[in-house]
């Protein structure tokens, strides 16, 4: 994260639109557009108001490129966009555009709107997007690319190259899937290999036979597994017969893999998993944000239950109150500690469900290590600072510190595993739980000791 | 995260590996490796002991898959595996490893050892080793592939296939970088257009001229960033006469964006940055934590301060105790969740820092939208549940949340913003030094606002 060398191209970039924008000089800016990646202008498209961006999409013409910059749009401007533009806009965009692009674009339309662009379509393109859209959101089938080029693997190499040279629509061709002759997905065969070898050998006898392949309801998350694990570029999707489908690239996995730790990372901060939060208005921002703000709401309720319920100690030992808050921190921080590494490590595939007990038990010495240095440290401080509380109090407050922190690496730890037992993203719902959780143990625990030690 | 096919099939292999391991069964152990992918044999490692490492280590035989699985292995387990081996049995795996891999499994080494290796490899292959080994950690130098295929622009497309079929080091080609007479990067063809273009076309009128390439010294998340944002496959790596050095492919990209992820969540959550803490015994894991907690123990030393400088005040209304932990907790948890979006939206791009001002006033208006809810809440709460408080309690714990909320937003979102600025990585710090001040400032600003209004 050091040089920023990236962020600054793309910064002049939107300086030059929008001077181009503001003299609405529109040969200039329909150049400009046309040497513009579309990945770049859809960022800078972030930073446009609604009048801008819907002025500049109008200077658009219907072809691939503006199919390619609609998908690299984020949802939630892509929808913005699209509100404004007529079917009879959008309908030869769609006919050009790649199938996982046309997916992206169609989703993002109400449905009333998209139903009228599919209907204007020919038969044949119809049922085919049709198909695209029935698969579930976030499946291997809703992300594949259907434009994939097969080959027989009677075939020889040579055979298969005019094949090739015939196929233009097929995606981005480095590896080629070979069928036998039910056409199932039997091998696969790198283009280098087809282009190295003799003519005349038949691609059976070249082929890779252990192919990694994927159902089109595969969740995006195990799709990315499979292709990072294996250094793929490419993963077919098979039906149940093993024909193919379509296949998944490795830029739209690199997509998903950034968009999952984004979400993740919302998630264990409880700030929803909307990746476009940002671009929400500060309503929407926080309307995202409130129901997570109300578990630690209720722990803090809970919390003032139990202390409330111990006001005669604390009316006799005041000093019982300065200690609260590095309880309650303590034990916080090093719950979100055991949290995150498990959190994180379930979703790399670090940590296995075999191992839970194991893992439980690593933490509780972590736990019992850190609490007892930092419960001594924290005793001594209570012992000496405080004169004129109890002699004990400085026992009370180490013995606290130390429980509080041993509770909170087993809740940390716990909460995730539990979570995932249960088929629930451990992300979502770790960070707010576990804090609050925590929270309500440290206090209780707290006050329990003191009353036991001080009266 | 939901189905946990991929894991299963791990298990089942490990657990087959261990069978036969416990019985000996060395024939069948050489077998199974043979049929088992690199890097899943990579993943199964974790879950051996040391012996059982060395063990199955010794019967792997010296070829390009006994280097790539030393390269997929985590970096701990790969230096206590080398540990035990002589320099004799690692240099021919050396000299058969492709370049980034030769990187990989030379830094696992000690100096001493590797040093050894180096010197009894061949001049020229020295020299190169010892160039890769230059490039500064965690580089595009450090991470390319050096055995890249070059053609000059001036070659037809019939030319450059029988070049191609003479190459046969070179890694994964489906982009062929073109160069001038001059020897610089000029054009990129991919192979499926040399493929599909009569075969006496030159080159230069067939190519891409807008190629994305970066220097040797960049670092790896700019390479992440710009190989993802532009969709790519490979990424050349030119040095500063524009001739190309290496390439960096996609799917070490691919381990990059997981690893910083990765790195990124253990930091924000002050568990350091070592990817590999699961590996690591109790101590070695209580060691990488306990800096972070000490900022907590600061914290709280300094509530401590605090609240014990206005101990007359809680002796004569006890309540405010009571109220402690949900100041702290909501301050927390909405400044958490505003320095994890910044903190996210720093590293994709979505925060660009001349839009600061316009973040920062957006974060502070969420946090006064949602201080105002929850400050009524529980000052509606404190007012009518206890009776014994001043009548102003109601106000001073809602005016306090309130506060604590909207300066939790603030702090929340301008550290990560600062550091960024000092170029500091952003998600180092923001954690711990996020919720420690915001401890601090929500403990003060109770007790002053109480003490305003109390007394």
């Amino acid at each position: 994260m050091k040089k920023e060398m990236f962020g600054h191209e793309i910064s002049l970039l939107r300086d030059t639109f929008r001077r181009l924008i503001n003299r609405k000089a529109n040969t200039n800016l329909v150049k400009l557009i046309e040497k513009t990646h579309s990945a770049d202008l859809a960022v800078i498209y972030r930073f446009f108001t609604d009048d801008e961006q819907d002025y500049l999409f109008s200077l658009m013409t219907n072809n691939e490129y503006t199919a390619e910059f609609l998908s690299e749009l984020d949802d939630s401007i892509l929808e913005d966009l699209l509100e404004n533009v007529t079917p009879e806009r959008i309908v030869p965009i769609i006919r050009i555009a790649s199938s996982d692009d046309q997916t992206t674009i169609l989703n993002a339309l109400p449905e009333e709107k998209a139903k009228t662009i599919i209907d204007s379509l020919h038969t044949d393109e119809q049922e085919e997007i049709e198909e695209m859209l029935a698969y579930p959101e976030d499946s291997a089938g809703s992300m594949m690319s259907t434009d994939v080029f097969t080959l027989n693997e009677e075939l020889t190499a040579g055979e298969a190259i005019k094949d090739l040279q015939n196929q233009e629509d097929a995606e981005m061709v480095f590896y080629l899937y070979v069928t036998d002759n039910d056409n199932h997905l039997a091998g696969v065969v790198s283009l280098r290999a087809l282009v190295t070898t003799p003519s005349s050998t038949k691609l059976k006898n070249i082929m890779g036979k252990n192919v990694q392949y994927v159902r089109a309801e595969t969740d995006q998350e195990e799709v990315a597994k499979i292709v990072s694990h294996y250094n793929l570029l490419a993963l077919p999707v098979v039906d149940s017969n093993d024909e193919i489908l379509g296949i998944v690239t490795v830029d739209d996995v690199v997509d998903v893999i950034r968009e999952e730790a984004t979400e993740d990372f919302l998630q264990m901060a409880g700030a929803g998993k909307d990746r476009e939060i940002l671009l929400k208005s500060s309503w929407g921002n926080a309307k995202a944000r409130l129901p997570w703000l109300f578990a630690s709401w209720i722990g803090g309720v809970v919390a003032i239950l139990i202390i409330g319920y111990f006001e005669n100690m604390l009316h006799s030992v005041v000093a019982l109150a300065a200690f609260i808050p590095v309880i309650i921190g303590m034990g916080g921080n090093i719950g979100t500690q055991s949290s995150t590494i498990v959190v994180r490590g379930l979703a790399t595939g670090r940590v296995d469900l075999r191992g839970d007990l194991k893992l439980i038990l690593k933490e509780l010495s972590v736990g019992l290590i850190l609490g007892s240095l930092y419960g001594l440290l924290l005793g001594i401080l209570a012992f000496f600072f405080f004169k004129d509380a109890p002699a004990t109090f400085g026992l009370v407050v180490g013995l606290s510190i130390c429980a509080s922190m041993i509770i909170a690496t087993s809740i940390g730890t716990m909460v995730p595993l539990f979570l995932r037992k249960l088929d629930v993203d451990p992300a979502i719902a770790t960070g707010p739980f576990v804090t609050t959780t925590i929270d309500i143990l440290g206090v209780g625990i707290y006050f329990l000791i003191a009353s036991a030690l001080l009266l």
